[in-house]
């Protein structure tokens, strides 16, 4: 595993952040996970920080440590999504209660600790969720922000609006303070808003060719691709939903199934409105410092492609 | 003339402005101009009420009375967009200034007057620039909102993003409030976005058309559009620029060109940031009362069609 | 009445704009009222245009033109103050009906067509209620800015908090957009708060002396004084309530009954926590341009003895 | 020392913050300081730090306990108040290098580890700086919130207006997020703003007082007081600068010094012009729920007493 790239997972499961685990999980000779960070976020962190652990066990990775984070916003109450995700967070298919262990450490503490620990610019933090647990990290010891190698998040949205608010993108509206923090760290940032993640829908055929591949894991994954994609296909009418958080793994793998530009991203944190926009400049109008990638097309065909074979493999 | 719409038209030319006041001019029949009020916009107010009489004059329609009416923004500092209209707001042929007189009255007055004294439902606001002098209509004499047929105005933008910012586009940016009184005065308001006007562009081909015309009016409106499109091909590094104000005096024409959705808007009135951001719940996700019918495709062969059609005829 | 200085009276009565308007009338030596301008604001525009009148009959000036002008503000829904005031405005003794004429010109209007008419830097506005009249006549005839001599407002507050809200006087909150326009108008401005006008309480006694006068209007005055102060007398416990908006007409009378100073007083017109605050930067911390004469201190005994002697003329 | 209340000291020295741990620090048989925790705000955190430790030594009390905590707020960047306080934040007496360790553990560890290993509702936090630790400490532990006893601070103003800006208070302004976490925690806390802070005046006579004492602690004491009262001095004009901090303190010793009552308030986070402002419902005109016992009044005579007896005690 020498060569394997070395992520920290952040994440609040959620049925997508499920498939994006796997997708790792799936991976091992190209990615190490070091940990998975539970945050609230789909649902409370009791659940999150349960659903991380039940991927684990269902992948038979019960050596992954589990670590659980913030309960709520840097500033502000906690909204979820239950209404996407259902009750659990991870809808869909039946799954038992884990029994491997959550971490005893706080996730804040484990990100610190690996960061100052690995060698410089070796650690990928991979953000599936509110960005809270890492915007807390950078507070309490700042000194890890250049230590990190890439930032890479599933988050926000520009050309394709939002879809919690008609402006903004549920991981950010929930903690943009967070997200805020994140991008104004200097850490060198990878995003992958709505834009993206919106042209990567799970058509029948391809949750099929999944729940195909007949392993356990596989056929959890694909119940509960099925609870989730309800709720989009309702909303826009399309055939399957948008699986958002595998495309931030996806692109670890194989970065030229992605196209997009260095832009300047702020964050709207005072409009009611507007809250948790992420404002992109993608025309550079503003003269503002460029402090992100913002994906905006993907081949979606090569990424469900990379997807099956990737959870065939687990 | 007794079949033809009525309207008055809001402007602040601008070569698209103009190009929009020669296709109403173009189309006797079916449009009957009352008046035309200038507002302060893509240049201050005295080159607006200046621009909007060399138009008229160029279309020998000297007998359509020109009203000059605010001068800045109900509420902030006035913006201007000499950067891409030039120095007068009409650059690129060249003009003689106008002989005709501008009228006495303040457009806010011709305004609540006309609708005061037309059947009710019978007068069409047509608005091609900031909002200033409709707003100040409506609080100087809100009995006028029930009596207006409609609004069709061209501003905002959203799955388009903006253009003076990343989020706003220029006409709602210049003056927010002014588009928050309008959004809510119940108005019935059919809204061209940047979603629409970014799909109408200049093409050469469709320029050389417009100049084969030969007429004096023809001619320089070919010319204006040649300088005016300078600035968006630079700046999205497409084949001519967007053609936005026409599309309002084409949706009276043709209607079925234009498809969109009823929809409810907000305005972004607090943040910095997002300052003017026409926020459309497109995919219905607030609950809030629609207040629009926002465009979001055209049929941007008919509409040159439709113009080129109509330009002839002066 | 060649040396009176020259005023318009911009008012939503209220019994304070009455004491107000009854403290000119009672010196016609000093004061000319050229009009009485209604704005909405303690109560609706139509009672308001109505209370104006009444004022006038009791106080046998029915040759004063009264103008109705604004019905809410300029970029917000109007709020309005019965439960201080009484549903009609004037809520204490029993009056009837006008039957002066309210004047067919728009209070805007009349105040655009004075400013231009008048010499320049002659005419005073003391405005008792919200700022919309003065910010639609700024807005649509900017060029009368330089011609005001002096405007004397009742307004804001800020050693002392706000009444309507922990932040914000009513006034001010009202209609901020109205506020920041004439803020920033380089009017000469001056201000008297609630630092102020807290120090003047209509107590027992100071009351009695206005009912000993015997006429019709300081008995109708003693009467709505007693309605009035109720609601301040049950909020801060003191003896009397504040009698704001005769401060106003007290300066133009007797200046030195005032102390205060330059500063800068910005409008917080995006936070909905304080709303229409007034930040007075009294201890010139900020570096930004003075725009007012903030006044904090008053003669609150030479106050009532201008007051009762005044009344008693009339 | 069993019957001493125990307390954590959060803290930006800052000469009043030096006052205040002095005061502590004299009242061995009240007050238990479980540990000093540094922030950055009035100075940088390597300088709070820093100071924290020199104060300890200045009054031989190396046993205590001094942790680092957060470099910068919550959600901004770090302002700081050189032009207060002096370069290093003691400037005044000269000061040698601290030769005690600061703790290796995170101050917003110690604080969670602190008020989950002592009894529940017995640990006062003593706050003399931005609350950002605090708040810390709360996101990352939520469940610490009901085990406090009481949170003492000193912090914002309304009647007194700010001092950083016209609105806003110092120590709220630099992390006016983290303010907003401590306020609506549900905490029971207890409010020193500018209203009560600005009556106690290190006035000539004062300072000679505790000068007299002749203690090196007591010596630097003096000498800290005049390099920090030359600010307020020029910017008031009063005798003497206001002595913040040791409010706190002097709190826990003899409450009865003080006066206020039970408020609620809320903190300005969105709007520039009155960022940090703490807004108080001192006349409960808004509904909202109490959070805050906010002083208004003190008995500055009987609190200098108490501060110059307690300094003579170390």
């Amino acid at each position: 595993m020498s060569d394997a790239r070395k992520i920290i997972i952040d994440t609040d499961p959620g049925q997508d952040d499920a498939a994006a685990i796997m997708l790792a999980f799936g991976s091992p000779e190209e990615i190490d996970v070091l940990g998975i960070t539970a945050v609230a976020g789909n649902v409370p962190l009791s659940l999150t920080a349960r659903n991380a652990r039940i991927i684990c066990e269902l992948c038979n990775r019960t050596d992954v440590k589990v670590f659980a984070g913030a309960e709520r916003p840097v500033a502000r109450a906690l909204v979820t999504a239950e209404h996407v995700h259902g009750k659990t967070g991870l809808d869909g298919p039946e799954l038992s209660e884990p029994t491997m262990e959550l971490q005893e450490q706080h996730a804040v503490d484990f990100i610190i600790e690996t960061l100052l620990s690995e060698a410089p610019g070796t650690v990928t933090l991979c953000t599936l969720g509110p960005l809270t647990n890492i915007a807390l990290a950078l507070t309490k010891a700042p000194e890890i922000a250049p230590r990190v190698r890439e930032l890479v998040m599933m988050g926000g949205g520009f050309f394709e609006g939002g879809n919690i608010t008609p402006a903004a993108e549920f991981n950010i509206y929930v903690d943009p303070e967070a997200a805020e923090i994140v991008f104004r760290s200097g850490i060198p940032i990878v995003m992958m808003p709505l834009d993206v993640t919106h042209r990567v829908l799970t058509r029948k055929a391809r949750v099929e060719k999944i729940r195909a591949i007949g392993s356990p894991a596989a056929t959890a994954m694909a119940e509960m691709l099925e609870f989730f994609e309800r709720f989009d296909i309702e909303k826009y009418g399309t055939d399957g939903g948008p699986l958002h958080d595998p495309t931030v793994i996806a692109y670890l793998l194989r970065p030229e199934l992605f196209t997009g530009r260095d832009c300047n991203v702020e964050i709207e944190t005072t409009s009611a409105l507007t809250m948790g926009m992420t404002v992109v400049d993608w025309w550079q109008v503003t003269g503002r410092k460029h402090n992100a990638r913002v994906m905006r097309h993907i081949d979606d065909e090569g990424f469900f492609e990379l997807l099956t074979d990737r959870l065939a493999r687990i």
